[in-house]
């Protein structure tokens, strides 16, 4: 990087609540919240779980940082990548990582609301940084996208897990917004996929177990009939507290549930697959 | 076991295309065809995972053999075990499993339609098999019985998992009655077990994870609600074969996926888990 550049990051793109994290795949590089949201597991395992195919379009529901379209550019070969996410300061600093990483022709990070586009495709602001000027983040055009239904090959999702009053404390906080269903439900989030995917298309998303019959119905409601499942257990000996699920636009009922993931093989220590193919 | 009650069994309780296989829990035996539907590690599986407390009153919905009322039996504190069978032949045969092991106390064999059960309680005959008059099989009352609605703590079933047309060869025989939805579907099922159940009672099923979804949708269109749910894999690196569900009528949604099950730990050798819990 050249002193200039790094000059440019550290004073522009970088707000000072923030910190730039390395994401171990192809020198990518993706901005977070000293103190907020930070993305998990939950985001790794799903970009691992996820089958883009050459050339397919691919959008992710309440990106949050950004972290599952910018894995997915790293690991595959999909056509473009679209991130929607509702939060303003979040959606931004999203769109920040990924001029960071040079993907402005490949990830396209949108302010929006994924129950507008349940309903109508919404009113989704294409955010861009840039590096002009030395402002930090630029909305170049405050362009207006629309997206159409069945406008997409794969949908991925990493959504709030938590029924709203379920342990909640603030509601106005980003940090509560991204784990509780305040601003979008299950359900929601389903409808989205369901429209915008295109028949045959495939919705993948991480969530908990103790909520599948629930995701059952709701993805099913859409017409997103769940092919393939995958459960992720602490250590061997305890019970699932995530599931990986693809879903399948139009597909009759046919069911796979895949070898589980274990994470750790002792306290602190991962398993070879989390190494391996996760790359942690 | 004195010579005159070997002899009885030898010439009596056994008929000539059966065997007499040992099921290594309180010296209990069970009857089964040479040629046929046995018995297979499914039904230990679930008589592990289901759960029944001091006093409660359990039936099995397609008992086969009678293998599952009898295990729950050795391996529990229930009150009284029902299980019902459609086939004269399986039922009969299961009576005499449970004479054989002095069980006619406790474990009551019905002849019985399960989709009657869902509809009206059904007219079950109950049978029951004597040592008099060296008879093989004697049907002593031909009582019938009504099951009320609501009058069951626990329902355990072990139903044919195939879908009708599946790869069905033999409609009549026994074994595809046993395997294949001919005398009654996912949902007969589940409908009997809802309405047998009294409101909390719990709804133990084994089944194939490839019909998961329609097993849950099957489950909540009854008022089931799946509350525990355990996968079978084969071996650790392979896909699930066997799911076992625990569902609570009236439950309000929260699942637990418990750890797995790994059946066999290199080809031929079962897990630990295997030999200790279930006693193989």
């Amino acid at each position: 990087m050249s002193e200039s550049s790094k000059l440019w990051e550290k004073e522009c793109i970088l707000k000072e609540d923030e910190r730039i994290d390395d994401l171990q795949r192809n020198g990518y590089r993706i901005i977070q919240k000293k103190k907020g949201f930070c993305f998990g597991m939950d985001a790794v395992l799903l970009s691992g779980f996820a089958r883009v195919k050459v050339g397919e379009r691919v959008i992710d529901l309440g990106t949050g940082t950004g972290i599952i379209p910018i894995l997915l550019e790293a690991k595959t070969e999909g056509e473009l990548f679209f991130g929607v996410e509702i939060q303003d300061e979040v959606a931004e600093m999203a769109a920040r990582s990924v001029e960071l990483n040079g993907l402005s022709e490949k990830v396209i990070i949108l302010k929006g609301d994924i129950k507008e586009l349940a309903e109508k495709g919404g009113e989704n602001i294409l955010l861009r940084a840039c590096r002009k000027e030395d402002k930090a983040y630029l909305n170049a055009e405050e362009e207006r996208l629309k997206l159409e239904a069945g406008s997409f090959d794969v949908i991925t999702s990493n959504p709030p897990y938590m029924n709203t009053g379920h342990g909640l404390k603030n509601p106005g906080e980003m940090k509560s917004i991204s784990r509780h269903e305040i601003l979008c439900s299950l359900q929601d989030v389903c409808e989205a996929a369901g429209r915008l995917l295109k028949s045959g298309g495939r919705f993948y998303m991480v969530h908990r177990p103790h909520r599948l019959t629930e995701i059952i119905s709701s993805l099913r409601s859409c017409r997103l009939e769940p092919k393939r499942m995958k459960f992720v257990h602490p250590f061997s000996d305890r019970d699932a507290n995530m599931v990986l699920i693809e879903a399948v636009k139009g597909g009759r009922p046919q069911l796979k549930v895949e070898k589980p993931v274990i994470v750790y093989e002792s306290e602190g220590r991962y398993t070879s697959e989390i190494y391996d193919v996760y790359g942690y």
